[in-house]
């Protein structure tokens, strides 16, 4: 049984789609902008669960997981186009109606227009494909292949909410407005993310590369560094760990395996050289690394022990 | 339980999606060009059968059911976005593998380029969604919503082959290099059309409006009326029927309702206004009636014998 990962992997061999493997596809729009596109699907039962969700919370989260990746190409989002198969058993329900309302408000929220799209039937399963176009200046979206060995690695947020959130779901519990808040916020990150609205900002501040945390830290910087010809060294004590956590029964090791390994944060991942931009501009990112010259190899410092990580990112429930 | 037609109208209404509905959404590119954008979700045993196609011919059809809605806006396919979601069970097959062959063989025909996508695991069924991109010069989109009274109707070539392919495939026979030449031609117009390469021609020509053949003649000409505002009045003896039809076992009326009400013919129809243009350069389409100003009445010519159409075209088997 071939992993996904291979799959598309000898897809994009075979086929030289020499385009496809960043976040977005770059194309040549007008004199001054390239288009980039996305597009994403969600299976019901392998990217999400209908009784664990609702249809508000799954649109909403269709259209945020492509808005991350127009965000990480340094890109503003423009048009979006959505594509679902729809089972009887939720044709007569409100989850189709909610759905379409989860996916508008936010395309609402983040100035994209629904400019087409199909609706088909399906045999059993809800499935959705969510594609969406961004405009960033030619020649400028920011890329996984500019990583500089010295260059600093940030994030955009606190990581592993979203893989607490959804083992949360795992072990039974289900979001009701009635939960204590750090409960909400945890099943909210899972369920309904927000894409950062960062992006854009972070390409004119120079990053020299950019990915968005869905498959988890480690494996998207593994990611950027196989694009880059660049290793990593991350400082564990760096690396932010969204604080609702706490409200867990974890242990620290636990935690931080959330943060590391855990997916669908989307937070942005970036590198930047750091002589060419003042340290205040960053405040408000988490360094939580540096770039080096080892090609593919992550290394993790941990006070004095220092570890190769393997990557082991989210392969979904 | 409401209809596709309902739910998708729904829809429409709702959020106001101003752009859908013609068979691509049109956005500017550039100064002189418009991108003309459209997807198209197939869903196992709801579009096709695994058992029935190959997976070279699905892939060809995939690419097919999006490159007609392209010419259908008078417009040059550029790029291509592939989404995929397959069962295990296809998983280590060479299903997939042919699949891509198939769309990428026509992809190389037609000079489009595959710029990204998606391929995720699906529980059970295998589901297709094929974005396309053309370009048409700026505001020249062929639409439905052209079409005046006077102008003639027309389609680019003899219809009811693909409802025939279907027809056969529903009492068992199968697609296979042995057969003879009409049955094969006939399953292969159903599993692995081909698209008709006449839009921008039809468009430059002065098409007044224009739709591909996917829903079936009746239904897709009351489409190109409602959004016209016109009716129509078609004669019976002027619809061309697909000459292999004759090596099946029907009736004069049952060979005239798969040419009238099959769907997935992947032909034009067209309206013109043959007083400006020469009638010699319509002379390889297909004449089959007149515009009307009866709002959405489609009347039907036979001799003497007038019938009102109600659409029922293609609903998928």
């Amino acid at each position: 049984m071939r992993s996904e990962f291979d799959f598309i992997q000898n897809i994009k061999t075979k086929y030289a789609l020499t385009r496809v493997g960043d976040d977005c596809a770059v194309l040549p729009k007008d004199s001054r902008t390239d288009l980039v596109v996305t597009a994403d699907m969600l299976v019901e039962d392998i990217d999400f669960r209908c009784g664990w969700t609702t249809g508000k919370f799954l649109g909403q989260k269709a259209l945020a997981v492509s808005l991350s990746d127009i965000a990480a190409m340094g890109a503003e989002p423009r048009w979006a186009m959505l594509s679902i198969a729809v089972p009887k058993r939720l044709w007569d329900t409100d989850f189709p109606k909610e759905f379409f309302d989860g996916y508008y408000r936010l395309s609402t929220k983040y100035k994209v227009e629904i400019v087409g799209g199909d609706v088909s039937r399906s045999p059993d399963k809800f499935v959705i494909d969510s594609i969406v176009a961004g405009e960033v200046f030619k020649g400028k979206a920011a890329l996984r292949s500019g990583a500089k060995p010295g260059d600093g690695i940030y994030v955009s947020g606190p990581l592993g909410g979203a893989a607490a959130g959804l083992a949360m779901l795992e072990r039974g519990e289900r979001y009701s407005a009635s939960l204590p808040g750090w409960k909400k916020t945890l099943l909210l990150k899972q369920l309904a993310p927000l894409p950062s609205s960062l992006g854009a900002e972070l390409r004119k501040l120079g990053a020299s590369s950019m990915i968005d945390l869905s498959d988890g830290l480690s494996s998207d910087l593994a990611h950027i560094c196989n694009a880059s010809g660049v290793g990593a060294r991350l400082d564990a004590n760096l690396i932010p760990i969204h604080r609702e956590i706490d409200g867990l029964n974890l242990t620290s090791h636990e935690k931080f395996d959330l943060a590391l390994n855990g997916g669908e944060d989307f937070e942005l991942l970036f590198t930047v050289d750091e002589k060419k931009i003042s340290p205040k501009k960053l405040g408000k990112f988490f360094r939580i690394g540096d770039v080096t010259a080892n090609i593919d190899i992550i290394e993790l410092i941990d006070g004095k022990r220092l570890q190769i990580l393997q990557p082991k990112g989210y392969r979904h429930f």
